[in-house]
């Protein structure tokens, strides 16, 4: 069986938060690791009402350092200190989250009960932040107008699986089942080698989840999209509305569904809607005249990547 | 007809959030006049759900820089921006608001749309701070474990009536009704003068509400609450947790309902509760036990102050 591999969607507003929409926040499970992308106002409370176990988070994404996308943090990170965490934080961002969140702790005279290490992102079109835990995460770098990173999570499973029949057949010891996996090939007791390939099959690539908010239309994240199974990508306007989305660097539900075609994702899911939409639909519908397989991302919805 | 005064409540939550409750908040209307006190993180959330329209608010007064007393602050600034504000907002507190104002400003590369005047509260047991538009706020020194104020909050409509029959007997022209009503003696055309007090007579005196959050027991402020009409008073535990309260600087329901009865105030709300309790009924019970006439603060409800 696969091992977890699940989103849940905690807000998809915009700047201008709406009495049903809360700003940017996602939730991620990749096997035994609890992942925060982004964190809007309400993020620790939406968490509270979907029963989300929140203090074990192990590292948060934050992609820019607008409001919408920042300012449930300071709240969120106290809370986990009167939780009595004790374990490290990562936070990942652009420069700036250590001097808000310090400048938070300093007026409240707080002293968190666990350390926090910061990481800013490489000013590169795209980094791997990270290759451990079972699974990668990469930066991509976003046109907004401010400092702005997309990031894409990758299960790191080994790729292969065993070919049960032929490790009976040359009594391959379980114990180098593992080993064989991760490409290492077999030395018998004799001394002789056998091919890894020989002795394991290709299994299902490894899947990759990508978060791509905010940013203007910009096909040049596309190499950097390849064999994406989801796509969340910010679809803040409907097209009629192109040059305001040109104007504030942002993107239409079309040019989202563009981008996820150029990229040959196999599913899209949009966010990120400006407050001026109450019925999501008319994007929806946008999107899937260019990309068949969208989905609006739902507040409270859990979306396996598959 | 008096004129509109009354409070509605948006958080009586404490330091850790639940899914049931909010930090604090409440939101103040004196005649035309609007008042935000506190400005706990989902704040501006909890006004468009209450269907307040948020982007009138004339001053907002935070107690300290707790961050479930400020945490909704940022958001609440960047919304108002975003809806094009232009009227000048003045915030009252501790310094060290407008620190964190210009950094997470700073950090999105945003300019608002409005001006802010920061005033910070003298550090004196009790300050006229506003003394125009027809009300007057004092601060009170409260001791927190951080520099913490209450507000006292006071409609200053005239206290005299017209006397209508003395008036008409002296043919007094309708235009000095508001000069006697404001203490101003009546000179008749002919050069005499008479008394204001003749011609008035004594109305209901000036209504005041009390918030006090968050502090320790301290009946030192009671001679500052005199003539209170609503007292909001913190009551994060039980008396049970009476060393707990002591310890973290807050205060029991008991307490507060002390303090209540000392400063001989009309009625008394209760608020700012610890997470443990998920039913406020036995501390409503206990303060009652000493001051009858305790209410829990709710969420969403609107106080007139009588």
């Amino acid at each position: 069986m696969a091992q977890t591999f699940e989103v849940t969607i905690l807000g998809t507003g915009s700047a201008k938060p709406t009495s049903s929409r809360l700003p940017s926040a996602q939730w991620l499970k990749i096997g035994s690791q609890k992942i925060l992308i982004d964190c809007g106002e309400g993020t620790q409370m939406q968490l509270m009402k979907l029963g989300i176990g929140f203090n074990n988070v192990n590292a948060i994404f934050i992609s820019h350092l607008h409001g919408d996308h920042l300012f449930g943090l300071p709240g969120y990170v106290n809370t986990m200190s009167l939780h009595n965490r004790s374990k490290k934080l990562k936070i990942y961002g652009p420069p700036g989250i250590k001097d808000l969140l310090n400048l938070v702790l300093h007026l409240g005279r707080t002293t968190l009960s666990f350390e926090i290490e910061y990481v800013e992102i490489p000013k590169q079109p795209h980094t791997l932040l990270v290759d451990e835990f079972g699974y990668k995460v990469y930066s991509v770098a976003l046109k907004h107008r401010v400092e702005c990173y997309g990031y894409i999570f990758e299960e790191c499973g080994p790729e292969r699986k065993i070919n049960i029949e032929a490790c009976e057949e040359l009594e391959v010891p379980f114990t180098w089942y593992e080993k064989l996996r991760n490409g290492q090939n077999y030395i018998a007791t004799d001394g002789s080698e056998i091919d890894y390939e020989e002795l394991t099959i290709q299994g299902q690539p490894n899947r990759r989840y990508a978060y791509i908010s905010d940013t203007i239309f910009d096909p040049g994240i596309v190499p950097y999209l390849s064999k994406i199974n989801l796509l969340y990508h910010e679809a803040t306007f409907a097209h009629n509305l192109q040059a305001r989305a040109k104007e504030t660097y942002h993107s239409t539900a079309f040019q989202a569904a563009q981008i996820a075609q150029m990229a040959e994702v196999k599913r899209l899911l949009i966010g990120h809607f400006s407050s001026r939409y109450d019925d999501i639909e008319p994007l929806k519908l946008e999107a899937q005249t260019v990309f068949k397989n969208t989905e609006i991302a739902i507040e409270g919805t859990c979306y396996t990547i598959k």
